[in-house]
């Protein structure tokens, strides 16, 4: 598989997400058009994307794939409305056009970000996602155990309280938080394919392989943010190391931190090949969490 | 069954709640003691309440009756969370006590509302809840539909536009103000009983009941508003008036807000009666809606 052919692949799995994130969202007032302008039209879709190859090393219908891809990404549209909050991060920026709080105002962020939660739910849980109950409620457990306090509001939180502390994080502790804030999520997308396809033995190896991703992704991000171009991030850069906060980057230094992204996914494509998982599109998918240029 | 009777219920059932939330609630960090300080502490927890009344009339057990009572009341401490909010109807108090964002910020306010959603829908879908995936799955879907923008939250969004567009409401849109924002979580809490109990034919009968009941407790909050003792409330008062926003009382005057919700009543019991469903407890927790004084 050439990096081509996956750069293609990704557009079309994203294009198809997006036509189900298109026909799943309500229409026709206020939230709506706010919960579609936090979801829509944007973004690589690499969540969603990891729902779908996993899903497909089980033989998981398309419809059911989507539909679960969808939910993923409406959950994490919901994080990032009300991370963009004045009272949070306080961004104007997302994928190049104006929050939802600033084309609107803060009460149609939190209100949209909140409904964005809850149709993530209820998309996991409409009987033409899984024919089967117990595989939509095991997607809503692990969606639940990856957005919550134990989750991504956990990681959330600690990043307020180191910036409000003022006393940058140690190693351990940014790791810490990346596995909360970014690290959960993108860990239920490939254990979702598992859940969906009833196997749970499958489950541990895809969370190894997701945890790794996760970390490098989030080592990629930091790198971005020093040498990224702003126009192709369609967000503000450089805000880490002018708000003084730590990043891998910062603590580890460009080189070694390109080093250990590199070891990462080096591990978690080992690992997922030794247990029989191995799928062309999940490589390059590893990689290209390394190389991506926005 | 006599009014202290119930009322002695009632705070037998709103102790157990307490206890299941304190069980189910993390703790250890700022999330964990802002989202038990939203939830825990206060309330009626009339909602709960009638949770554990309508499983009552199908023989489900009480731990599965309590751990979605507490999912209620923590999806409900959500809502209020985030209302409260200063983008939103920016409150001081609530049940006595400083908001979530006063006691700590705005930023902890946002995470701990989000995270008490969460827990909401992790509740339900715990194995413990109940032995049947479908039905932990029918209260999911219930619960979503009750929460988001064909919801509470297109409810409290209808009240924010009415609100900024400064032209109050009629009759016909304040009713349907109010099914979202307060009518929807009450009628979720009827309807679980008979999701829970596997009783689809019931179903109908206890959203009529449910519907007739929380215009009745939405009524009375409106003449309690006007009426009410502000010690005993634990918030402020008259707010609705002072801010020229319309109520039931504004449009119908106070007897004839009186007499609507003594109506509803009447049907609500009436009509629960008629289809075998009585129970002396869902009568007065009816009549309570009436009668209330907090």
């Amino acid at each position: 598989m050439t990096s081509d052919a996956f750069a293609a692949r990704l557009r079309d799995v994203a294009d198809a997400i997006e036509q189900r994130l298109d026909a799943l969202l309500p229409h026709g007032d206020l939230i709506s058009d706010a919960m579609r302008h936090g979801v829509l039209g944007g973004g690589k879709r690499l969540r969603g994307f990891l729902v779908v190859e996993t899903a497909a090393l089980f033989g998981v219908s398309e419809v059911t794939a989507l539909n679960t891809a969808a939910a993923v990404e409406c959950l994490h549209a919901y994080s990032l409305v009300h991370d963009d909050l004045p009272c949070m991060d306080d961004d104007d920026l997302r994928r190049g056009r104006p929050t939802v709080h600033r084309k609107w105002d803060e009460a149609t962020g939190v209100l949209a970000g909140d409904a964005l939660q809850t149709i993530a739910f209820e998309i996991l849980a409409r009987p033409d996602t899984h024919s089967n109950a117990q595989a939509r409620i095991g997607l809503v457990m692990a969606l639940a155990k990856a957005s919550g306090q134990a989750g991504m509001v956990g990681g959330q939180a600690m990043d307020i309280a180191a910036e409000t502390a003022g006393s940058p994080l140690n190693l351990d502790e940014i790791s810490l938080l990346q596995s909360l804030k970014t690290g959960a999520l993108i860990r239920f997308s490939c254990e979702a394919g598992a859940i969906l396809g009833g196997n749970a033995d499958a489950r541990p190896h895809l969370a190894a392989y997701a945890d790794a991703l996760g970390l490098a992704f989030q080592i990629r991000d930091d790198l971005l943010d020093v040498e990224g171009d702003e126009d192709a991030a369609g967000k503000a850069l450089n805000k880490d190391a002018a708000a003084g906060k730590a990043t891998f980057v910062s603590l580890l230094g460009i080189e070694q931190a390109r080093q250990k992204a590199a070891d990462l996914i080096d591990t978690a494509i080992v690992n997922l090949s030794r247990q029989s998982l191995s799928s062309p599109m999940l490589e390059q998918a590893a990689r290209f969490a390394l190389t991506r240029q926005t």
